[in-house]
């Protein structure tokens, strides 16, 4: 399987990707640019806003190649002289506050030396955690891993738990998922076998969140509830910017700006000492935030 | 002049600056919050929200102090066992897309072996960019620098061009102002002077603040132009949590949070690929942006 295979199908999970969420969404519609890489490469940015469950949202593909360069050396601890890498991002920011807002990203990488990787996950922000909801969403995950490797969910939610945090204010950024990364092919894991893990992960993806989508969608909301939202996007924000290693890698190695900052809400909100009323469904959500939890198990 | 003198006068500062800002409000008060660093030191956090003027603003005093750690020895290049630091940190967010956003911070900073120094500066980030008032704000600057060395304004108005840059944007934050960091007292420029330097910067704060207020606070506003302001509040986000080296610095040396993001504006939005419509004020004021301006001669 050459890169070029790989790179090519990950268009094509993009393209299914967004068919499927227009039909979770039911109203609005992706539109897509094209752009190119000066240095190789280049990508397709599909994004989506204004619709019936999603506000903002974008599904990114590109493929880059090049010289591997000084950057990538020091802080990706990269050998080789080129690389190739392509992948599929998505970030989706609903309306609503009782809808989630997921992540998900699928990505390859190889060295001119024929070393190569992969890397992704999916992991779920709601702006009120249920854990009935949380415990589905992991039961989904786990189920995919566990065709592939009984040992991926073992490994890949705790790494996502580390991962998705924020540090600074001592919170999660929501339930977690799986995330993996530079898993390299073996004798346990082939390249076919990591791949189709990706593939599935990523054709599952739209029903994983459709689904989270159904159990909130038709739920009313209060203005204070919208508020909450906001500041939870506003959390999203501080993760991403702060906290997020590939939003900070592609920031500072000249990546396409507008793709990689296309992860952020349309409207996002901070107050000052900001503290939930007591024993409020906020509250409750903070808590949850507040360390890693067995979601598969509560 | 003692480092504990400086404290106190700085610590005055704030509550000058505070006093002067509730007159240029005229609604909104002031209120506060003390926190202890368990490390050393403390600061008084001072917040103020839905004002006629300031949507949202803060102006922070802290000292702090202790030891100096392997990531002020590394990152801040610092030679010396104890550290002591003080500062009054403030940015305003008005209500108004006609009023800018202003950020200013005076700092000291002093080691056990006698070291120390002075950092400081003041920027305007306009949501419209108005070349007249700009003039008028660098003309301020330039008239308060004039008094303590001739070479001030030349050499701190392009540090701060450089400084407050958002290279992922190739923009510039707003008009800039001045700013400066780690100038050691000498033969020319004394302790006395560089301390009083910083005191009249804060002194002439509010005054300075408050003339660019007084420039558009009348002025009617469009839904559009709320909606240019919260884009351009956005900017205002990523280049403190992406760009800004004091805040990255407090966010990851455990720095109290809320008092370090009191930065970040009541509401921020993002809007995929937004371009505005040629020959607008918007464009104008993008085009301004795209670099550094000689506004005393514009």
């Amino acid at each position: 399987m050459s890169k070029e295979e790989i790179g090519e199908r990950f268009r094509e999970l993009q393209l299914f990707i967004c068919a499927e969420l227009e039909k979770v969404d039911g109203s609005a519609k992706f539109s897509e640019d094209a752009w190119d890489r000066a240095e190789g490469g280049g990508g397709f940015t599909r994004t989506i806003k204004n619709g019936n469950i999603i506000e903002k949202g974008g599904v990114a593909f590109s493929i880059v190649h090049g010289e591997v360069n000084e950057m990538m050396r020091t802080q990706m601890k990269i050998e080789g002289n080129s690389f190739y890498a392509t992948g599929v991002s998505i970030v989706i920011h609903p309306k609503s506050p009782h809808v989630p807002i997921i992540h998900m990203n699928v990505r390859y990488f190889e060295l001119d030396n024929g070393t190569h990787w992969f890397g992704g996950g999916i992991d779920l922000t709601p702006h009120y955690i249920i854990p009935e909801n949380a415990k589905v969403f992991h039961q989904r995950l786990k189920t995919i891993c566990d065709k592939y490797n009984p040992d991926f969910y073992d490994r890949f939610k705790p790494w996502a738990d580390e991962y998705f945090t924020i540090p600074h204010r001592g919170e999660s950024r929501g339930i977690g998922g799986i995330f993996y990364d530079h898993i390299v092919s073996d004798s346990t894991n082939s390249k076919e076998t990591l791949f189709n893990f990706a593939i599935e992960l990523g054709e599952s993806f739209p029903f994983i969140y459709g689904e989270q989508v159904a159990f909130g969608k038709d739920k009313p909301f209060t203005e204070q509830e919208l508020k909450w939202r906001n500041l939870r996007r506003g959390r999203y924000v501080e993760f991403n910017l702060v906290n997020d290693r590939g939003t900070k890698f592609g920031l500072v190695s000249n990546g396409r700006t507008e793709s990689i900052l296309m992860s952020l809400p349309a409207d996002a909100s901070w107050e000052y000492g900001f503290v939930p009323q007591k024993d409020s469904n906020e509250e409750l959500t903070l808590n949850f935030l507040s360390k890693p939890v067995d979601w598969l198990n509560i």
